[in-house]
């Protein structure tokens, strides 16, 4: 199979460009203290009266330093893509990569920081202690369920926006889709019945902002099949995911199960977790997102030749990729831009319909724009005020 | 005295120039993630094979991520220039000061961070969290006590050099000024009698240097006058302090005391401590490093003016600058280039005869290079192996 032979290929690629590039990301200067001028004026001692105005008024820290314009990209390493819990140091090319991808799109400025504990409260005592060095959080590949606590805590504690990306951008980015594959498909969300494959971060985030949005039928399943309210020792997270759906309580349903009559699956688990049989038994005009990455629940083609109407993934070498990038650089920028403290649901809702705005006639191939299209940014930073 | 009015008009210049470039620093990108395949390289699905190599072999995380040229500038905001405890916010522009200067003055990337706590457990357990993220930690204006304890403790637990600039940085420099003035002066460090007036971070470095670079008499004075072993509660620093001249016990030695027949007097401590009459009872051809910012404890013209044959101070205005830029750029250019995982006694002494040998020929007014030699760092990084 093609794609495999690809990903060989990208991978012996990527660590020979990484090899060569000894990291991606640099310190540049906005001016040089290269004169004894210079370095009276941004050094000692005139950096100290700077200093001084700030220490009186904490809030032109963000007038006086390059922290108006810096985000931490902070993980732990405990569920780096698809590798799961590799350790921060196996993290730190993700999250090198993730901050170019800031710069890339949104002109922020971004920080790796990996994170050598990981208990909840060690990550939350730890990003506490250094968060006023920065204007915003990116969490990112932490693991469920300790992702949860950590985010609501710091969202709580801190008065910087903090915003864990593998949830909320994701669930950004996947209602979008939605938005517009539910056009293509001339059904509605509300009146749906969704298929959720995978109840960790992502899943979790997505379940929460289609019930806000829409509040379809949601059917949750994890590694041991659909999430029935009665099952013993269910976390918060997967309580809240029991209670979306209404299948009779005393049996255990399995993924083939729910499957059957749904209107949409939406897979953040792993690959082959889709077969085209289980297509076949889905509603008609059956809508896929399977976003699985490197290698998607089902391929694009096999859905589509089992009847599918509508097949997104996470992969930029098919149509309609659910790629983060189209969320967090504007959700950022705006955040930053216009002094947000903290990003609320009705912001991820705000960021959804206006990544979906941008496809002006929304085609089974076309329900969401190019990761690479320069207006995406912009519309959605627009919406975080 | 011009020497204010000039400050004044330097801090309004500084004011502006912040709030011009609002903060000094950006993050740059060594490749641009801006086509499918560049993103696919540098980020998903590439950037995997990277992560996969260094989860298996931590080593390798400096050959492929920016850790390998990466120092953090770390403070909690308790002991910031001549402002005092200040907080972590009014620190940070001082910290982007900092950073400016690594990259200035040896081509390394550095980010600032400030602290949110200051008890040395929390200091600690916050660096070592996220020290993974870096390749050295400058540890700058932590207030004494603390500093001493957050510093051992992280050299002792952490793998990549620490190193507390306030204290070490200052103690290079003042060594390498004194190697050369002892040259203009026809002494020995090791025949002289040297007083100290400042017991906090930077006098107990020099102090410890000095001593074992040549075992001087030391005379060092705090806010209570000389310290005396004594003298009831001393922090292990003073106790030290106290142990290294010979003053007979049993009486309250004051200041100008202690400079009756010095050959050098070191003063990291404030403007006006050292009088012309101080100087006039020191030996002759006495050396005065007057070190205190921006006004130092006497003005080079009014020592000259009793007889000093030497002076140096902190300030760029005067001759023979003594300027930490001279020692840690070079000092963490050696140690991340040549994986040195700990900042040794032996590299100080190396850095500060590195610096002193590059005056050919010392004179009163020339002891030490300037700061913007562009010899130096490289000459400093030389013994840092």
């Amino acid at each position: 199979m093609l794609y495999i032979i690809k990903s060989m290929d990208i991978y012996q690629q990527a660590l020979n460009e990484h090899a060569r590039l000894r990291g991606k990301l640099n310190i540049s200067l906005k001016a040089a203290p290269d004169t004894k001028e210079a370095l009276s004026i941004y050094y000692t001692p005139g950096v100290g009266e700077v200093s001084r105005v700030i220490a009186e008024d904490h809030s032109q820290l963000r007038d006086y330093t390059w922290t108006n314009n810096l985000v931490a990209v902070i993980s732990d390493g405990s569920s780096v893509l698809g590798l799961g819990n590799i350790g921060p140091e196996g993290a730190m090319p993700v999250m090198e990569g993730k901050a170019m991808l800031f710069k890339q799109f949104a002109g922020i400025d971004a920080v790796p920081i990996i994170l050598d504990v990981h208990s909840a409260d060690e990550i939350v005592s730890a990003i506490k202690a250094i968060h006023k060095s920065f204007g915003g959080i990116n969490l990112e590949d932490i693991g469920a369920p300790t992702c949860f606590e950590v985010e609501d805590r710091l969202k709580n504690e801190l008065s910087i926006p903090v915003m864990h990306d593998d949830q909320h951008g994701t669930a950004v980015v996947v209602l979008a889709g939605l938005i517009n594959a539910m056009k293509v498909v001339n059904k509605t969300l509300q009146a749906c019945r969704i298929v959720l494959i995978g109840a960790g971060a992502a899943g979790t985030a997505i379940a929460k902002l289609l019930t806000l949005f829409a509040h379809p039928e949601i059917i949750a399943v994890d590694s041991k099949g659909v999430i029935m309210p009665d099952r013993p020792d269910l976390t918060e997270e997967k309580k809240f995911l029991s209670s979306l759906h209404m299948l009779a309580p005393g049996y255990q349903y399995t993924l083939k199960d729910a499957l059957m009559g749904a209107d949409v699956v939406i897979g953040v688990s792993r690959a082959g977790m889709i077969t085209a049989d289980d297509v076949r038994t889905m509603s008609d005009k059956a809508v896929i997102f399977a976003l699985a990455n490197p290698e998607p629940e089902i391929l694009p083609d096999e859905a589509k030749a089992a009847g599918a109407a509508v097949i997104a993934t996470g992969r930029s070498d098919f149509p309609n990729q659910v790629n983060n990038v189209l969320a967090f650089p504007g959700i950022f920028r705006g955040a930053l831009d216009n002094n947000v403290k903290q990003i609320t649901d009705d912001h991820k809702i705000g960021a959804a319909m206006a990544i979906a705005t941008l496809v002006e006639n929304p085609s089974a191939d076309m329900i969401i724009p190019s990761p690479l299209d320069p207006r995406v940014c912009e519309a959605v930073s627009k919406v975080i005020k």
